[in-house]
């Protein structure tokens, strides 16, 4: 693998999450593999489980490991092509990624949507300066349209908590928010799911459709009700508007997650991303009760990130490379 | 040990001490004991010496070290149950604890006082909730109303200094302050030092008296030139009310330590945690003078602590733990 | 060596350039020369490659690291011998130097010029407060003013950039900024272009004159294209003034680097010690152009410190040290 940005650098889905869960069942058979290497964690936004999963999935793989909060740490960085730096930005995104390329063998980065102009977040306009300017390997610790390290975690978890020999049906639910939050944690989940052997089922109030260039043919029912009917897996996301970027058009039903929402599915487990905002997004009944499997999804991201980790090791470690 | 979040934690403090003098002699004797497990370091205030004390044992013991500075790094956390989070808390302190259950051997977590309520102090708002929802041991780093690490090396460092065969009189001195500070060094030292072989005195204004449940039936004295008579130790310290809860009443007399309020001591050796407000809580005289054993006592810290990550993980790796 | 803060604890730069492109030819070779010691990395400011680069150096030579940004993760530090602590400062920089001598085996500090100040400044008002405080080695990671971990590295980068026969014409060029600017990097590249085998011209405004106990005998030159002519390397920086301090006296003519002005010299390399504030200190088409060896420069901070710091391991590490 030769970076991680989005479900299509996986070349096979199924060998990946059989990678994760043998490193999950031991995850210090590979500890060698990184001797030598160093691996940059960039951080332009917050970060609990991302931040300390990736430290784990690195230390386990024998990875030095750089964590640089940029913002606080280091300099106001320019985003702009051309800028005349005569304002508040102190160094170039540009050249803080060539310097990474000089520090680093591989430069992992968390870079949230601005919220502010959907072109530019669309176009990725920070992680695309990555892809473009680094010279080692990139991982996407989220960006502003995907957030492939936790998808990849959560396929790992659908895995382990199916054993029918039936498709499980997946419901994508949006739920309620306070502020505008970004569409990646959401865009993702869909975008992998349609890789996966699920049935894939979106839900959300009119007007907060996900960009259909992630949600391509899936079904999105605005009727939630209807949506969790039979459900075996609920995972639990807020988005704000797409159409009318970073909107929040008015909702009037209530669609925060509860048990009597719950018994009427067919015993779903209960998923979500985290941070969550408990008795906003779902209720305290359902955070803590026996149907979810939110705390097992946190644990995954250390084995999500360590596949990925070893594969892109993996890369760089071939003799061939380059021939 | 199971946790170590107050001294009833410990089962026989004479050999605690005994165990940290022998890590002091030779820090790198069990640097195996922590291999392949991960410690989290979680600080919720500000941290110099329990930082960088805690990182160098932990390393010393071949721990893996997770820092996380919570506020700044993370997420602004929400400590109150049954909470709507529909305001400026992002993540609930129950759901960041139960993600560290999944990424840490142990927990480590510094959580002040608020002093905005009392009763929240005094029912440990914070550490309770690890307390109750860590799944892994749990050490405190100061938490409201304790700091149990500071007062093991405050033990060990007047074991190094006392070689006569009488009790030192120790005494501990209220100290003045700009600010109201919260009362867990003052506590923990008087909950230790009535373990330890010694005569304890606690000197400070009145209306500033301790809560009853850590000082007991220990002598407070609110004259300080009486108290300081024949003392062998004195310990300086600040802290606010505790009955009119972080308020500040006037104290009339000049409480800061000085070389002559020394001068009238069995020659005693002075002790401080740090941070020290120089010249407000005690002269520069007495902080650099050859009484001082206050950077002894810093340096302890981390003998303090390797104790007792060491003490935990022997029981992590008990065979026979759950039987 | 017993410490790093300038050129003169250097005593032969030409075998320390040497030793710094063994260790670029393999960074691998001195793995155990630091194990079971610790460097402390103190951040008084912001950093990225001095952060960076400084971490890998240590690692790479088996260092335990301890990284503390001190403002954001301890207390604030008050500088003021015999002060009064009754403000806003909560430790003093002895307290916590003597804390760190407790901790560490190498204390590397990072404490900017505060440009208030111009006697605080010129007398280093804070290394100088580690300088005699510390009983373990100093480094600087730049001081107030100089910033010797780089001009090694500048060091460094010139000789690999020069095979010719005759002496290099090296030209240090004043940039424009916006804000008012610390002399620290332009000092030290003076004093440690005064030890290499170049000739060395200086170019600025009038009223820009860098300090004369810097720049000694070296020529400087107030019209920018007289003194570019014929240079085999260009080094950009902005500084202010150092006469007027800190003050930002008037520039008519357009000092910004440019193709333009870099086509009438000698097909010179260019060099910036970066952050870099493009299109105002030089042009996009400079930084991105065939002649920039600003990225090289960079990744030599690596090595440049690696360099440092085996030397003074060797020393800590000398049987007969003391004698």
């Amino acid at each position: 693998m030769k970076k991680f940005t989005t479900v299509s650098d996986v070349e096979n889905l199924q060998e990946i999450i059989k990678k994760a869960l043998q490193i999950k069942a031991n995850s210090l058979t590979e500890t060698e593999k990184g001797k030598g290497k160093t691996i940059g964690l960039v951080f332009l936004n917050s970060s609990l489980r991302t931040r300390l999963s990736s430290q784990i999935a690195a230390q386990n793989l024998g990875l030095n490991v750089l964590t640089l909060n940029a913002a606080q740490e280091a300099w106001n960085l320019e985003f702009a092509d051309g800028a005349v730096m005569n304002g508040d930005t102190v160094e170039h995104i540009k050249d803080a990624i060539e310097v990474l390329n000089q520090y680093c063998d591989l430069i992992a980065v968390r870079c949230f949507a601005g919220m502010k102009s959907k072109e530019d977040d669309v176009n990725e306009s920070i992680l695309s300066q990555f892809e473009e300017h680094a010279k080692v390997p990139v991982i996407s610790l989220e960006s502003a349209t995907r957030h492939p390290l936790q998808s990849l975690a959560d396929c790992i978890t659908i895995t382990e908590n199916w054993n029918k020999d039936r498709k499980p049906k997946v419901v994508l639910t949006w739920a309620p928010h306070i502020k505008p939050i970004a569409h990646a944690v959401g865009n993702s989940f869909a975008e992998w799911m349609q890789k996966m052997d699920v049935e894939l089922v979106i839900t959300n109030p009119e007007g907060y459709d996900l960009d259909k260039n992630f949600t391509k043919d899936v079904k999105v029912i605005h009727d939630q009700e209807e949506a969790l009917k039979d459900a075996d897996f609920i995972y639990v996301k807020n988005w704000s508007s797409f159409d009318d970027y970073a909107a929040m058009p008015e909702v009037k039903e209530d669609w925060m997650l509860t048990n009597e929402k719950l018994e009427k599915t067919n015993n779903a487990k209960v998923m979500h991303c985290l941070p969550v905002r408990r008795n906003v997004e779902l209720s305290d009944e359902v955070m803590d009760g026996g149907n979810s499997i939110i705390y097992q999804q946190a644990k995954n991201r250390i084995f999500s990130a360590q596949a990925i980790f070893s594969e892109i090791l993996d890369d760089l470690n071939d003799p061939c490379q380059g021939f």
